[in-house]
């Protein structure tokens, strides 16, 4: 493979706070290459963001034409490159003609797509509304709910190519400081499941979410007097989160096709938690999900342009 | 006053995980002095305990006869100077007769109070018990509930002079952690109080226990969105997980007279929300019954030496 053949047509970005992950794209839509960098917003000032593609895409830039980067995520926040403001639901996902377009070297053209917002309950989203426009554009006819589990998971309503309403819960995150930063990394071990804990904790919350502060407690006491293995301990705090937050999230997957979009191992745990409820959810790569709204935003590029 | 007149007839100390509090007592069981040190369980290996004390207490020794030192709190806990098994509920708070006394230097003689523990709901506290000792010393013929805000905040059935039950909330470590580790630490103030906001959350919660992961982040989208202040956000925090906690210790309070024993700004934060319930809760000042607590202790030494 020369140089020439392997110069791609345009560059897919995900942008998060803490990654960033690009793909060389193939005019035919191919993956040529995928990289990840550790440069996600959190670390650059607004300055930063043009060297950082510069940089990453330099053999791919000539004096031909600009370079085609369509990218979604935090990169568009307010304290990102520039801000891409949010599009309010009930919409479908933004697309190509709703992105932000900051001033940028004259070999590269840069769109950043926009975040969803909801005025009530309040709510945002950055990332995910791609997503969802890659899970659109592979299902077109949709109409269910996205659960997209993370460090804050959201619950979608989808309805005629349209996101409804949406729902953001804290449970990734609070997982995260739980089992790392309280009194209960004591107790909790880093890895390993055990799948009879965990679907007890979450029928527990579910039925019982107000005792959840105390629940919690229990686990560290249980290792004290009792001899609470860490990996139970580790699922047991995992399924009394996500039992609470399906409590709160009832209105959107009780009696609604349900769709998980999320890394193999979070998504796992909310599609059993979900299956112990009486729903059948289907789960599907977010990956794949974040670069098919991608090259549906360069689809409207395309159509746009001819 | 002399040195031989400030000698104290015993010494009571308060030792925690962070901190040692420890008072100078005289006979007649005035406070000769306080004093406070940063050096707590958690900064001590086993061996250091002892050291501590010698270099606070050098002034006190003598050769005549043994300095009695009464001790409650994480310095009793297995990862402590000794340790202090907890006694199981429903019992007394334990007393001298409980205490472990560890190996020590000749010219002191050391009580180590131990804490409670519960089988089911499996709970443990060490330094608390020593509290309530203190009210009931104060209150003998107590029965209602004691709520003893905090780090982990405990709410305890009192009848007939024991503890009948206990449970632990992490509702002061969730505050901690969401506040200033997670999203939230960009919409939360670090201090003042927003009378309104707070007990709105707490109604809420109270209601709505399955939303609070939820809730949680709405205070970050309306940050965004609507320009939520940062002391509005503060005390709906506040307010969201007590609110949560008092659903879950509702057959804790609930109908039963109740006194909150804490620090004074957290202590009337739990008053205000169990009010807002019908309740008609009495505060109490938590270093008096902590010092209470101990010179409960030391009267009984002085009772079983006569």
């Amino acid at each position: 493979m020369t140089a020439d053949q392997s110069r791609p047509d345009w560059i897919a970005v995900d942008w998060g706070t803490s990654h960033l992950r690009l793909w060389r794209m193939s005019a035919a839509g191919d993956i040529l290459q995928r990289i990840d960098s550790d440069k996600g917003m959190g670390r650059l000032s607004q300055q930063e963001f043009e060297p950082v593609l510069l940089d990453l895409l330099a053999p791919d830039l000539g004096a031909d034409r600009p370079l085609t980067v369509i990218c979604c995520g935090m990169v568009g926040s307010r304290q990102g490159w520039a801000e891409a403001r949010y599009r309010a639901v009930p919409c479908k996902p933004p697309g190509l003609a709703e992105a932000t377009v900051p001033d940028a070297d004259p070999r590269l053209r840069v769109f950043l797509l926009p975040g969803l917002s909801q005025a009530s309950p309040a709510d945002v989203m950055r990332g995910e509304e791609t997503q969802i426009a890659g899970f659109l554009f592979s299902e077109p006819k949709f109409d269910g709910v996205l659960c997209l589990p993370g460090t804050h998971c959201k619950w979608v309503h989808i309805s005629a190519g349209e996101v409804v309403s949406f729902r953001t819960f804290m449970t990734g995150e609070m997982f995260e400081l739980l089992s790392t930063q309280s009194v209960l990394r004591h107790s909790v071990s880093s890895s390993g499941f055990d799948a009879e804990a965990f679907s007890e904790a979450v029928d527990r919350t579910l039925s019982h979410p107000q005792a959840l502060a105390g629940d919690l407690f229990a686990l560290r006491a249980e290792t004290l007097l009792a001899g609470l293995g860490a990996e139970a301990a580790r699922a047991r705090l995992s399924g009394l989160l996500i039992g609470a937050e399906l409590g709160g999230a009832r209105p959107y997957w009780l009696g609604r096709d349900v769709v998980v979009l999320g890394e193999s191992g979070v998504a796992a745990a909310y599609a059993r938690a979900l299956e112990s409820q009486g729903a059948a959810p289907r789960t599907v790569d977010p990956e794949t999900m974040t670069l098919g709204g991608l090259r549906a935003a360069y689809a409207q590029m395309e159509t746009s342009a001819t």
